[in-house]
Protein backbone atom coordinates (compact mmCIF):
# COMPACT_ATOMS: atom_id res chain seq x y z
CA UNK A 1 0.00 0.00 0.00
CA UNK A 2 3.46 2.43 0.57
CA UNK A 3 2.81 3.30 -3.49
CA UNK A 4 -0.79 4.34 -3.66
CA UNK A 5 -1.83 5.00 0.33
CA UNK A 6 -4.93 4.73 0.24
CA UNK A 7 -7.34 2.07 2.28
CA UNK A 8 -9.96 2.99 -0.78
CA UNK A 9 -7.54 0.86 -3.24
CA UNK A 10 -7.02 -1.46 -0.83
CA UNK A 11 -10.51 -2.23 -0.28
CA UNK A 12 -11.03 -2.83 -4.03
CA UNK A 13 -8.02 -5.09 -3.88
CA UNK A 14 -9.71 -6.84 -0.66
CA UNK A 15 -13.01 -6.94 -2.44
CA UNK A 16 -11.45 -8.63 -5.36
CA UNK A 17 -9.92 -11.36 -2.99
CA UNK A 18 -6.58 -9.65 -2.19
CA UNK A 19 -6.99 -9.80 1.63
CA UNK A 20 -3.29 -9.94 2.54
CA UNK A 21 -1.00 -5.82 2.66
CA UNK A 22 1.89 -4.76 2.55
CA UNK A 23 3.24 -1.50 4.21
CA UNK A 24 5.98 0.12 4.85
CA UNK A 25 5.13 2.43 7.70
CA UNK A 26 3.42 1.38 10.87
CA UNK A 27 0.52 4.61 9.67
CA UNK A 28 -0.28 2.12 6.65
CA UNK A 29 -1.02 -0.89 8.68
CA UNK A 30 -2.49 1.06 11.86
CA UNK A 31 -5.10 2.62 8.59
CA UNK A 32 -5.23 -0.77 7.19
CA UNK A 33 -6.56 -2.11 10.64
CA UNK A 34 -8.93 0.70 11.12
CA UNK A 35 -10.30 0.39 7.69
CA UNK A 36 -11.30 -3.25 9.07
CA UNK A 37 -8.39 -4.79 6.55
CA UNK A 38 -6.53 -6.16 9.08
CA UNK A 39 -6.62 -10.08 7.87
CA UNK A 40 -3.44 -10.16 7.00
CA UNK A 41 -0.57 -7.11 7.35
CA UNK A 42 3.15 -7.24 6.56
CA UNK A 43 5.59 -4.20 7.65
CA UNK A 44 8.46 -4.78 4.96
CA UNK A 45 10.68 -2.89 7.00
CA UNK A 46 12.18 -2.67 10.42
CA UNK A 47 11.37 -0.66 13.28
CA UNK A 48 12.50 -0.31 16.97
CA UNK A 49 9.31 0.53 18.64
CA UNK A 50 6.34 -1.78 18.13
CA UNK A 51 4.26 -1.06 20.47
CA UNK A 52 1.88 0.44 17.90
CA UNK A 53 2.01 -2.72 16.03
CA UNK A 54 1.24 -4.46 19.04
CA UNK A 55 -2.09 -2.65 19.93
CA UNK A 56 -3.34 -3.99 16.52
CA UNK A 57 -2.42 -7.35 17.03
CA UNK A 58 -4.52 -7.07 20.30
CA UNK A 59 -7.84 -5.66 18.44
CA UNK A 60 -7.46 -9.20 16.68
CA UNK A 61 -5.37 -7.83 13.37
CA UNK A 62 -2.65 -10.07 12.42
CA UNK A 63 0.93 -8.24 12.25
CA UNK A 64 4.03 -9.84 10.82
CA UNK A 65 6.87 -7.52 10.85
CA UNK A 66 10.53 -7.95 9.03
CA UNK A 67 13.37 -8.07 11.23
CA UNK A 68 17.02 -8.23 10.52
CA UNK A 69 18.98 -8.00 13.67
CA UNK A 70 18.98 -8.82 17.19
CA UNK A 71 17.71 -5.28 17.89
CA UNK A 72 14.09 -5.44 15.75
CA UNK A 73 13.99 -8.75 17.03
CA UNK A 74 13.46 -7.42 20.52
CA UNK A 75 11.52 -4.55 19.18
CA UNK A 76 9.09 -6.87 18.51
CA UNK A 77 8.62 -9.14 21.21
CA UNK A 78 8.57 -6.14 23.57
CA UNK A 79 6.30 -4.47 21.27
CA UNK A 80 4.10 -7.35 21.33
CA UNK A 81 4.19 -8.75 17.74
CA UNK A 82 3.84 -12.33 17.47
CA UNK A 83 5.07 -12.97 13.78
CA UNK A 84 7.86 -11.96 11.76
CA UNK A 85 10.05 -12.58 8.23
CA UNK A 86 13.59 -12.62 8.27
CA UNK A 87 14.45 -9.83 5.74
CA UNK A 88 17.55 -10.66 3.28
CA UNK A 89 19.59 -8.89 1.16
CA UNK A 90 19.69 -9.86 -2.22
CA UNK A 91 21.72 -7.09 -4.15
CA UNK A 92 20.09 -3.71 -3.64
CA UNK A 93 22.01 -1.93 -0.13
CA UNK A 94 19.38 -1.55 1.92
CA UNK A 95 17.85 -3.30 4.77
CA UNK A 96 18.21 -7.25 5.33
CA UNK A 97 20.70 -9.32 6.70
CA UNK A 98 23.49 -11.22 4.76
CA UNK A 99 21.98 -14.61 3.46
CA UNK A 100 24.11 -16.82 5.31
CA UNK A 101 23.58 -14.76 8.39
CA UNK A 102 19.66 -15.39 8.20
CA UNK A 103 19.40 -18.51 9.94
CA UNK A 104 21.19 -17.38 13.32
CA UNK A 105 19.11 -14.27 12.87
CA UNK A 106 15.93 -16.75 12.81
CA UNK A 107 17.39 -18.66 15.57
CA UNK A 108 17.37 -15.29 18.05
CA UNK A 109 13.77 -14.20 17.11
CA UNK A 110 12.54 -18.00 18.03
CA UNK A 111 14.44 -17.56 21.38
CA UNK A 112 12.66 -14.66 22.09
CA UNK A 113 9.57 -16.34 21.99
CA UNK A 114 8.37 -14.99 18.04
CA UNK A 115 6.94 -17.49 15.38
CA UNK A 116 9.40 -16.59 12.21
CA UNK A 117 6.76 -17.16 9.01
CA UNK A 118 9.49 -17.11 6.48
CA UNK A 119 11.77 -14.65 4.72
CA UNK A 120 11.38 -11.25 2.63
CA UNK A 121 13.63 -9.75 0.28
CA UNK A 122 13.75 -6.88 -2.01
CA UNK A 123 15.14 -6.83 -5.41
CA UNK A 124 14.56 -3.38 -5.97
CA UNK A 125 17.27 -2.59 -7.81
CA UNK A 126 16.27 -4.98 -10.65
CA UNK A 127 12.64 -3.67 -10.90
CA UNK A 128 13.54 -1.49 -14.00
CA UNK A 129 16.58 -3.80 -15.47
CA UNK A 130 16.53 -4.43 -19.16
CA UNK A 131 14.62 -6.56 -20.40
CA UNK A 132 16.68 -9.88 -21.56
CA UNK A 133 18.55 -9.56 -18.42
CA UNK A 134 16.37 -9.23 -16.11
CA UNK A 135 15.13 -12.64 -15.64
CA UNK A 136 18.73 -13.71 -14.88
CA UNK A 137 18.92 -10.87 -12.37
CA UNK A 138 16.04 -11.93 -10.83
CA UNK A 139 16.99 -15.33 -10.65
CA UNK A 140 20.42 -14.57 -9.15
CA UNK A 141 19.19 -12.25 -6.93
CA UNK A 142 16.52 -14.80 -5.25
CA UNK A 143 18.40 -17.45 -5.53
CA UNK A 144 19.90 -15.51 -2.30
CA UNK A 145 16.66 -15.38 -1.02
CA UNK A 146 16.03 -19.17 -1.21
CA UNK A 147 19.01 -19.96 0.28
CA UNK A 148 18.69 -17.99 3.17
CA UNK A 149 14.88 -19.35 3.30
CA UNK A 150 16.97 -23.04 3.52
CA UNK A 151 18.57 -22.03 6.66
CA UNK A 152 14.88 -19.69 8.25
CA UNK A 153 11.96 -22.31 7.41
CA UNK A 154 8.68 -20.99 7.44
CA UNK A 155 5.82 -20.64 4.49
CA UNK A 156 6.67 -17.25 3.15
CA UNK A 157 9.09 -16.21 0.67
CA UNK A 158 8.43 -12.69 0.26
CA UNK A 159 9.83 -10.26 -2.18
CA UNK A 160 9.23 -8.56 -5.81
CA UNK A 161 7.21 -5.33 -7.35
CA UNK A 162 5.60 -3.72 -9.93
CA UNK A 163 8.87 -4.62 -12.32
CA UNK A 164 9.72 -8.17 -11.36
CA UNK A 165 6.23 -9.53 -10.90
CA UNK A 166 6.15 -11.41 -14.00
CA UNK A 167 9.57 -13.10 -14.05
CA UNK A 168 10.25 -13.67 -10.20
CA UNK A 169 8.37 -16.93 -10.11
CA UNK A 170 10.37 -18.02 -6.97
CA UNK A 171 8.37 -15.95 -4.00
CA UNK A 172 5.16 -16.91 -2.56
CA UNK A 173 3.94 -12.82 -2.57
CA UNK A 174 4.46 -10.61 -4.74
CA UNK A 175 4.98 -6.97 -2.39
CA UNK A 176 3.43 -4.81 -5.75
CA UNK A 177 1.89 -1.95 -5.38
CA UNK A 178 2.96 0.60 -8.37
CA UNK A 179 0.90 -1.54 -10.56
CA UNK A 180 -2.00 -0.10 -9.24
CA UNK A 181 -2.22 3.71 -10.34
CA UNK A 182 1.72 3.59 -11.89
CA UNK A 183 3.88 6.41 -13.48
CA UNK A 184 5.85 7.51 -16.09
CA UNK A 185 8.83 5.53 -14.68
CA UNK A 186 6.84 2.37 -14.58
CA UNK A 187 5.40 3.19 -17.90
CA UNK A 188 8.82 2.90 -19.71
CA UNK A 189 8.49 -1.01 -18.64
CA UNK A 190 6.66 -3.51 -21.57
CA UNK A 191 3.75 -4.02 -18.99
CA UNK A 192 -0.26 -4.78 -19.02
CA UNK A 193 -0.63 -1.78 -16.46
CA UNK A 194 -1.33 1.62 -17.71
CA UNK A 195 -0.81 5.07 -15.82
CA UNK A 196 -4.26 6.12 -13.75
CA UNK A 197 -3.63 9.09 -11.96
CA UNK A 198 -2.50 12.48 -12.71
CA UNK A 199 -2.04 15.76 -11.04
CA UNK A 200 -4.73 18.31 -12.96
CA UNK A 201 -3.31 22.01 -13.08
CA UNK A 202 -4.97 25.19 -13.76
CA UNK A 203 -3.38 27.72 -16.18
CA UNK A 204 -2.80 30.87 -14.06
CA UNK A 205 -0.55 33.11 -16.61
CA UNK A 206 0.31 33.00 -20.28
CA UNK A 207 3.34 34.89 -21.79
CA UNK A 208 3.59 36.07 -25.69
CA UNK A 209 7.70 34.93 -25.44
CA UNK A 210 5.92 30.78 -25.52
CA UNK A 211 5.33 29.61 -22.45
CA UNK A 212 1.99 28.45 -19.88
CA UNK A 213 2.13 28.72 -16.50
CA UNK A 214 0.03 25.79 -14.17
CA UNK A 215 -0.31 25.56 -10.30
CA UNK A 216 1.41 22.63 -9.72
CA UNK A 217 4.70 22.63 -8.81
CA UNK A 218 7.35 20.51 -6.42
CA UNK A 219 5.13 20.78 -3.23
CA UNK A 220 2.84 18.49 -5.95
CA UNK A 221 5.06 15.80 -6.93
CA UNK A 222 7.96 13.53 -6.08
CA UNK A 223 10.73 14.69 -8.09
CA UNK A 224 12.99 11.93 -7.70
CA UNK A 225 12.42 10.16 -10.61
CA UNK A 226 12.39 14.24 -12.52
CA UNK A 227 9.67 16.56 -13.35
CA UNK A 228 6.36 15.40 -14.47
CA UNK A 229 5.46 15.19 -17.43
CA UNK A 230 2.71 17.16 -19.27
CA UNK A 231 0.40 15.36 -21.39
CA UNK A 232 0.10 18.18 -23.73
CA UNK A 233 3.91 19.06 -24.88
CA UNK A 234 7.18 19.94 -23.15
CA UNK A 235 7.74 21.02 -19.43
CA UNK A 236 10.00 23.51 -18.53
CA UNK A 237 10.85 23.55 -15.01
CA UNK A 238 9.04 23.26 -11.82
CA UNK A 239 8.93 25.53 -8.93
CA UNK A 240 7.39 25.09 -5.32
CA UNK A 241 4.09 25.58 -7.02
CA UNK A 242 4.31 26.34 -10.61
CA UNK A 243 4.96 24.18 -13.75
CA UNK A 244 6.02 26.40 -16.78
CA UNK A 245 4.71 24.45 -19.72
CA UNK A 246 6.47 25.40 -23.21
CA UNK A 247 3.82 26.45 -25.67
CA UNK A 248 4.89 28.10 -28.98
CA UNK A 249 1.84 28.02 -30.71
CA UNK A 250 -0.05 29.80 -27.61
CA UNK A 251 -2.48 27.21 -27.11
CA UNK A 252 -3.53 27.25 -23.83
CA UNK A 253 -5.48 30.12 -22.38
CA UNK A 254 -5.76 31.48 -18.21
CA UNK A 255 -7.89 28.99 -16.44
CA UNK A 256 -7.13 25.74 -19.36
CA UNK A 257 -6.94 22.60 -16.86
CA UNK A 258 -3.64 20.80 -17.94
CA UNK A 259 -2.69 17.55 -16.79
CA UNK A 260 0.71 16.23 -15.31
CA UNK A 261 1.72 12.88 -14.99
CA UNK A 262 3.92 11.87 -11.91
CA UNK A 263 7.14 10.33 -12.36
CA UNK A 264 7.35 8.41 -9.20
CA UNK A 265 3.79 7.79 -7.84
CA UNK A 266 4.61 6.78 -4.19
CA UNK A 267 6.05 10.44 -2.99
CA UNK A 268 3.45 12.06 -5.32
CA UNK A 269 0.43 10.93 -3.68
CA UNK A 270 1.80 11.29 -0.18
CA UNK A 271 1.69 14.95 -0.72
CA UNK A 272 -1.81 15.36 -1.34
CA UNK A 273 -4.93 14.40 0.96
CA UNK A 274 -7.25 12.80 -1.82
CA UNK A 275 -7.51 11.26 -4.93
CA UNK A 276 -10.48 12.83 -7.36
CA UNK A 277 -11.69 9.21 -9.61
CA UNK A 278 -13.01 10.55 -12.76
CA UNK A 279 -14.39 8.88 -15.43
CA UNK A 280 -13.65 11.37 -18.43
CA UNK A 281 -14.07 14.92 -17.45
CA UNK A 282 -17.17 13.03 -14.66
CA UNK A 283 -16.03 12.99 -10.93
CA UNK A 284 -17.22 9.22 -9.94
CA UNK A 285 -15.77 8.74 -6.60
CA UNK A 286 -13.08 10.09 -3.73
CA UNK A 287 -10.42 8.09 -2.46
CA UNK A 288 -8.87 10.05 0.48
CA UNK A 289 -5.08 9.65 1.02
CA UNK A 290 -5.72 8.03 4.28
CA UNK A 291 -1.96 6.48 5.05
CA UNK A 292 -0.12 9.38 4.87
CA UNK A 293 2.45 10.14 7.83
CA UNK A 294 3.93 8.14 10.23
CA UNK B 1 6.31 32.01 4.14
CA UNK B 2 6.04 29.54 1.70
CA UNK B 3 9.63 28.23 2.32
CA UNK B 4 8.79 27.55 6.33
CA UNK B 5 5.03 27.30 6.37
CA UNK B 6 4.88 28.16 10.05
CA UNK B 7 2.79 30.64 11.56
CA UNK B 8 5.13 30.23 14.31
CA UNK B 9 8.09 31.13 13.17
CA UNK B 10 5.75 34.25 11.02
CA UNK B 11 5.31 35.10 14.69
CA UNK B 12 8.77 35.09 15.82
CA UNK B 13 9.31 37.60 12.33
CA UNK B 14 6.39 39.89 13.96
CA UNK B 15 7.30 40.50 16.93
CA UNK B 16 10.85 41.54 16.02
CA UNK B 17 9.15 43.86 14.12
CA UNK B 18 8.01 42.27 10.34
CA UNK B 19 4.60 42.40 10.30
CA UNK B 20 4.26 42.04 6.32
CA UNK B 21 4.15 38.49 4.49
CA UNK B 22 4.45 36.99 1.56
CA UNK B 23 2.77 33.88 0.43
CA UNK B 24 2.49 31.72 -2.46
CA UNK B 25 -0.76 29.86 -1.63
CA UNK B 26 -4.09 31.08 -0.21
CA UNK B 27 -4.11 28.67 2.64
CA UNK B 28 -0.43 30.46 3.82
CA UNK B 29 -2.78 33.28 3.67
CA UNK B 30 -5.48 31.87 5.28
CA UNK B 31 -3.30 30.84 8.14
CA UNK B 32 -1.54 34.34 8.53
CA UNK B 33 -4.43 35.66 9.01
CA UNK B 34 -6.59 33.18 11.33
CA UNK B 35 -2.92 33.63 13.75
CA UNK B 36 -3.72 37.64 13.44
CA UNK B 37 -0.99 37.90 11.55
CA UNK B 38 -2.69 39.74 8.69
CA UNK B 39 -1.44 43.43 8.65
CA UNK B 40 -0.20 43.41 5.44
CA UNK B 41 -0.36 39.94 3.40
CA UNK B 42 0.54 39.29 -0.03
CA UNK B 43 0.08 36.76 -2.57
CA UNK B 44 2.56 36.71 -4.86
CA UNK B 45 1.12 34.73 -6.89
CA UNK B 46 -1.98 34.51 -9.57
CA UNK B 47 -5.29 33.21 -8.54
CA UNK B 48 -8.66 32.52 -10.87
CA UNK B 49 -11.08 32.16 -7.64
CA UNK B 50 -9.86 34.87 -4.99
CA UNK B 51 -13.08 34.39 -2.74
CA UNK B 52 -11.33 32.77 0.04
CA UNK B 53 -8.71 36.12 -0.35
CA UNK B 54 -12.09 38.23 -0.24
CA UNK B 55 -13.30 36.62 2.92
CA UNK B 56 -9.76 37.47 4.43
CA UNK B 57 -10.32 41.15 3.29
CA UNK B 58 -13.99 41.07 5.07
CA UNK B 59 -13.03 39.91 8.09
CA UNK B 60 -10.53 43.30 8.20
CA UNK B 61 -7.31 41.30 7.02
CA UNK B 62 -5.44 43.30 4.08
CA UNK B 63 -4.65 41.05 1.91
CA UNK B 64 -2.91 41.92 -1.91
CA UNK B 65 -2.57 39.80 -4.52
CA UNK B 66 -0.21 39.21 -7.71
CA UNK B 67 -2.17 39.83 -11.52
CA UNK B 68 -0.65 39.69 -14.44
CA UNK B 69 -4.08 39.47 -16.95
CA UNK B 70 -7.56 40.42 -17.52
CA UNK B 71 -8.31 37.06 -15.85
CA UNK B 72 -6.57 37.17 -12.38
CA UNK B 73 -7.74 40.68 -12.31
CA UNK B 74 -11.49 39.81 -12.48
CA UNK B 75 -10.89 37.00 -10.55
CA UNK B 76 -9.22 39.63 -7.66
CA UNK B 77 -12.47 41.78 -7.94
CA UNK B 78 -14.87 38.91 -8.12
CA UNK B 79 -13.31 37.86 -5.12
CA UNK B 80 -13.79 40.83 -2.93
CA UNK B 81 -9.88 41.43 -3.16
CA UNK B 82 -8.94 45.43 -3.60
CA UNK B 83 -5.73 45.72 -3.59
CA UNK B 84 -3.23 44.23 -6.37
CA UNK B 85 0.47 44.35 -7.41
CA UNK B 86 1.61 43.98 -11.21
CA UNK B 87 3.26 40.86 -12.02
CA UNK B 88 6.42 41.33 -14.24
CA UNK B 89 8.21 39.00 -15.64
CA UNK B 90 12.24 39.65 -15.17
CA UNK B 91 14.55 36.89 -16.62
CA UNK B 92 12.36 33.98 -15.41
CA UNK B 93 10.12 32.33 -17.41
CA UNK B 94 6.99 31.83 -15.20
CA UNK B 95 4.03 34.22 -14.32
CA UNK B 96 4.04 38.16 -15.04
CA UNK B 97 3.76 40.32 -18.10
CA UNK B 98 6.04 41.34 -20.29
CA UNK B 99 7.22 45.19 -18.68
CA UNK B 100 6.07 47.04 -21.79
CA UNK B 101 2.12 45.56 -20.71
CA UNK B 102 2.14 46.22 -17.33
CA UNK B 103 0.87 49.54 -17.73
CA UNK B 104 -2.36 48.75 -19.78
CA UNK B 105 -2.77 45.90 -17.16
CA UNK B 106 -2.45 47.85 -14.34
CA UNK B 107 -5.24 50.54 -16.38
CA UNK B 108 -8.00 47.37 -16.49
CA UNK B 109 -7.04 46.42 -12.67
CA UNK B 110 -8.01 50.46 -11.91
CA UNK B 111 -10.90 50.36 -14.73
CA UNK B 112 -12.32 47.26 -12.37
CA UNK B 113 -12.17 48.88 -9.32
CA UNK B 114 -8.88 47.79 -7.57
CA UNK B 115 -6.00 49.62 -6.07
CA UNK B 116 -2.93 48.93 -7.71
CA UNK B 117 0.01 49.54 -4.81
CA UNK B 118 2.72 48.91 -7.36
CA UNK B 119 4.92 45.86 -9.16
CA UNK B 120 6.27 42.33 -8.51
CA UNK B 121 8.88 40.30 -10.34
CA UNK B 122 10.64 38.00 -9.07
CA UNK B 123 14.20 37.10 -9.73
CA UNK B 124 14.43 33.48 -9.47
CA UNK B 125 17.05 32.66 -12.07
CA UNK B 126 19.62 34.58 -10.01
CA UNK B 127 19.37 33.54 -6.89
CA UNK B 128 22.24 31.20 -7.59
CA UNK B 129 23.77 32.79 -9.79
CA UNK B 130 27.61 33.29 -9.83
CA UNK B 131 28.59 36.03 -7.13
CA UNK B 132 30.69 38.39 -9.50
CA UNK B 133 28.18 38.49 -12.24
CA UNK B 134 25.29 38.45 -10.01
CA UNK B 135 24.55 41.98 -9.05
CA UNK B 136 24.98 43.26 -12.78
CA UNK B 137 22.24 40.67 -13.41
CA UNK B 138 20.24 41.73 -11.43
CA UNK B 139 20.30 45.32 -11.60
CA UNK B 140 19.73 44.09 -15.54
CA UNK B 141 16.73 42.14 -14.17
CA UNK B 142 15.55 44.88 -11.61
CA UNK B 143 15.56 47.66 -14.84
CA UNK B 144 12.88 45.50 -16.67
CA UNK B 145 10.36 45.87 -12.77
CA UNK B 146 11.62 49.55 -12.57
CA UNK B 147 10.56 50.19 -16.62
CA UNK B 148 7.15 48.55 -15.73
CA UNK B 149 6.77 50.88 -12.57
CA UNK B 150 7.18 53.58 -14.48
CA UNK B 151 4.27 52.56 -16.22
CA UNK B 152 2.30 51.14 -13.28
CA UNK B 153 3.36 53.88 -10.60
CA UNK B 154 2.22 53.21 -7.06
CA UNK B 155 4.45 52.64 -3.69
CA UNK B 156 5.55 48.57 -3.77
CA UNK B 157 8.54 47.47 -5.45
CA UNK B 158 8.21 43.79 -4.70
CA UNK B 159 10.81 41.47 -5.43
CA UNK B 160 14.24 39.70 -4.76
CA UNK B 161 14.82 36.63 -2.62
CA UNK B 162 17.27 34.88 0.01
CA UNK B 163 19.82 34.82 -2.79
CA UNK B 164 19.47 38.03 -4.19
CA UNK B 165 18.63 40.40 -0.69
CA UNK B 166 22.28 41.90 -0.07
CA UNK B 167 22.57 43.37 -4.01
CA UNK B 168 19.17 44.10 -4.84
CA UNK B 169 19.09 47.59 -3.91
CA UNK B 170 16.29 48.44 -6.38
CA UNK B 171 12.76 46.67 -4.83
CA UNK B 172 10.89 48.33 -1.41
CA UNK B 173 10.04 45.28 0.04
CA UNK B 174 12.35 41.50 -0.41
CA UNK B 175 10.39 38.55 -0.64
CA UNK B 176 12.85 36.10 1.20
CA UNK B 177 12.28 33.62 3.52
CA UNK B 178 14.34 30.55 2.59
CA UNK B 179 17.16 32.67 4.96
CA UNK B 180 15.35 31.68 8.66
CA UNK B 181 15.89 27.87 8.25
CA UNK B 182 18.19 27.52 5.01
CA UNK B 183 18.82 24.20 3.36
CA UNK B 184 22.28 22.90 1.55
CA UNK B 185 21.55 24.42 -2.19
CA UNK B 186 21.46 28.08 -0.86
CA UNK B 187 24.64 27.25 1.74
CA UNK B 188 26.75 27.19 -0.91
CA UNK B 189 26.24 31.08 -1.32
CA UNK B 190 28.23 33.36 0.73
CA UNK B 191 26.14 34.55 3.51
CA UNK B 192 25.56 35.26 6.82
CA UNK B 193 22.60 32.77 7.31
CA UNK B 194 23.57 28.91 8.49
CA UNK B 195 21.31 25.91 8.06
CA UNK B 196 18.86 25.55 10.86
CA UNK B 197 16.98 22.49 9.77
CA UNK B 198 17.54 19.04 9.61
CA UNK B 199 15.71 15.83 9.34
CA UNK B 200 16.64 13.54 12.57
CA UNK B 201 16.48 9.62 11.16
CA UNK B 202 16.83 6.67 13.51
CA UNK B 203 19.70 3.90 11.82
CA UNK B 204 16.93 1.18 11.78
CA UNK B 205 19.84 -1.80 9.84
CA UNK B 206 23.41 -1.97 9.79
CA UNK B 207 25.21 -4.28 6.92
CA UNK B 208 28.41 -6.18 7.44
CA UNK B 209 29.21 -4.72 3.38
CA UNK B 210 29.67 -1.02 4.88
CA UNK B 211 26.41 1.06 4.72
CA UNK B 212 23.62 1.84 7.38
CA UNK B 213 19.47 2.70 6.60
CA UNK B 214 18.23 5.25 8.06
CA UNK B 215 14.12 5.37 8.56
CA UNK B 216 13.98 9.00 6.37
CA UNK B 217 13.38 8.95 2.41
CA UNK B 218 11.89 10.13 -0.52
CA UNK B 219 8.67 10.79 1.49
CA UNK B 220 10.61 13.08 3.93
CA UNK B 221 12.26 15.43 1.89
CA UNK B 222 12.00 17.25 -1.20
CA UNK B 223 14.32 15.91 -3.69
CA UNK B 224 14.45 18.24 -6.71
CA UNK B 225 18.09 19.78 -5.77
CA UNK B 226 19.26 16.23 -5.01
CA UNK B 227 19.26 14.14 -1.88
CA UNK B 228 20.02 15.30 1.13
CA UNK B 229 23.40 15.49 3.09
CA UNK B 230 24.23 13.05 5.57
CA UNK B 231 25.98 14.91 8.57
CA UNK B 232 28.08 12.03 9.04
CA UNK B 233 29.63 11.17 5.65
CA UNK B 234 28.00 9.61 2.33
CA UNK B 235 24.62 9.13 1.70
CA UNK B 236 24.44 6.73 -0.91
CA UNK B 237 20.89 6.72 -2.17
CA UNK B 238 17.10 7.64 -0.64
CA UNK B 239 14.07 5.16 -0.86
CA UNK B 240 10.47 5.82 -0.08
CA UNK B 241 11.30 5.16 3.64
CA UNK B 242 14.80 4.96 3.84
CA UNK B 243 18.16 6.56 3.34
CA UNK B 244 21.28 4.41 3.02
CA UNK B 245 24.42 5.69 4.25
CA UNK B 246 27.57 4.40 3.83
CA UNK B 247 29.39 3.38 7.11
CA UNK B 248 32.32 1.69 5.93
CA UNK B 249 33.91 1.52 8.74
CA UNK B 250 30.79 0.32 10.86
CA UNK B 251 30.56 3.31 13.46
CA UNK B 252 26.79 2.91 13.00
CA UNK B 253 24.31 1.15 15.30
CA UNK B 254 21.27 0.26 15.37
CA UNK B 255 19.21 3.00 17.08
CA UNK B 256 21.77 6.04 16.45
CA UNK B 257 20.20 9.13 15.40
CA UNK B 258 21.65 10.66 11.93
CA UNK B 259 20.56 14.37 10.81
CA UNK B 260 19.99 14.78 7.26
CA UNK B 261 20.18 18.22 5.72
CA UNK B 262 17.94 18.81 3.21
CA UNK B 263 18.61 19.67 -0.64
CA UNK B 264 15.59 22.02 -0.74
CA UNK B 265 14.15 23.89 2.21
CA UNK B 266 10.55 24.40 0.29
CA UNK B 267 9.43 20.78 -0.61
CA UNK B 268 10.80 18.77 2.42
CA UNK B 269 8.54 21.61 4.93
CA UNK B 270 5.77 20.50 3.84
CA UNK B 271 6.31 17.12 3.96
CA UNK B 272 5.96 17.03 7.69
CA UNK B 273 3.12 18.32 10.27
CA UNK B 274 5.88 19.65 12.77
CA UNK B 275 9.06 21.05 13.37
CA UNK B 276 11.10 20.06 16.96
CA UNK B 277 12.94 23.10 18.22
CA UNK B 278 15.94 22.07 19.86
CA UNK B 279 18.82 23.48 21.76
CA UNK B 280 21.89 20.51 21.61
CA UNK B 281 19.45 17.23 22.21
CA UNK B 282 16.93 19.31 24.36
CA UNK B 283 13.27 19.96 22.48
CA UNK B 284 12.71 23.90 23.74
CA UNK B 285 9.73 23.99 21.19
CA UNK B 286 7.29 23.24 18.67
CA UNK B 287 6.52 24.17 15.80
CA UNK B 288 3.28 23.07 13.59
CA UNK B 289 3.87 23.69 10.40
CA UNK B 290 0.24 24.72 9.89
CA UNK B 291 0.74 26.31 6.41
CA UNK B 292 0.27 23.33 4.39
CA UNK B 293 -1.39 22.30 1.63
CA UNK B 294 -3.97 24.67 -0.62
Amino acid sequence: VKAFKSTAIARLLADAGHVNFCGATIRELEGLAAAGLGTDLLLANEVLDATRLGALVEDGNRVTVAVDSAETIDAAAAGGVHEVLIDVEVGMPRCGCLPKDAGRIADLARAAGLEVRGVMGYEGHLMMADAEKKPGAVEASMAKLLAAHELVGGDVVSGGGTGTYDVNTWVTEVQAGSYCLLDTDYAKLDSPFEIAISVLGTVISTHPKGWAVSDTGLKSFGMDHGAPTWTGGDLLFCADEHATLLDPEGTLSVGDRVRLLPGHLDPTVARHKVMWVVDGDTIVDRWPIDLRHW
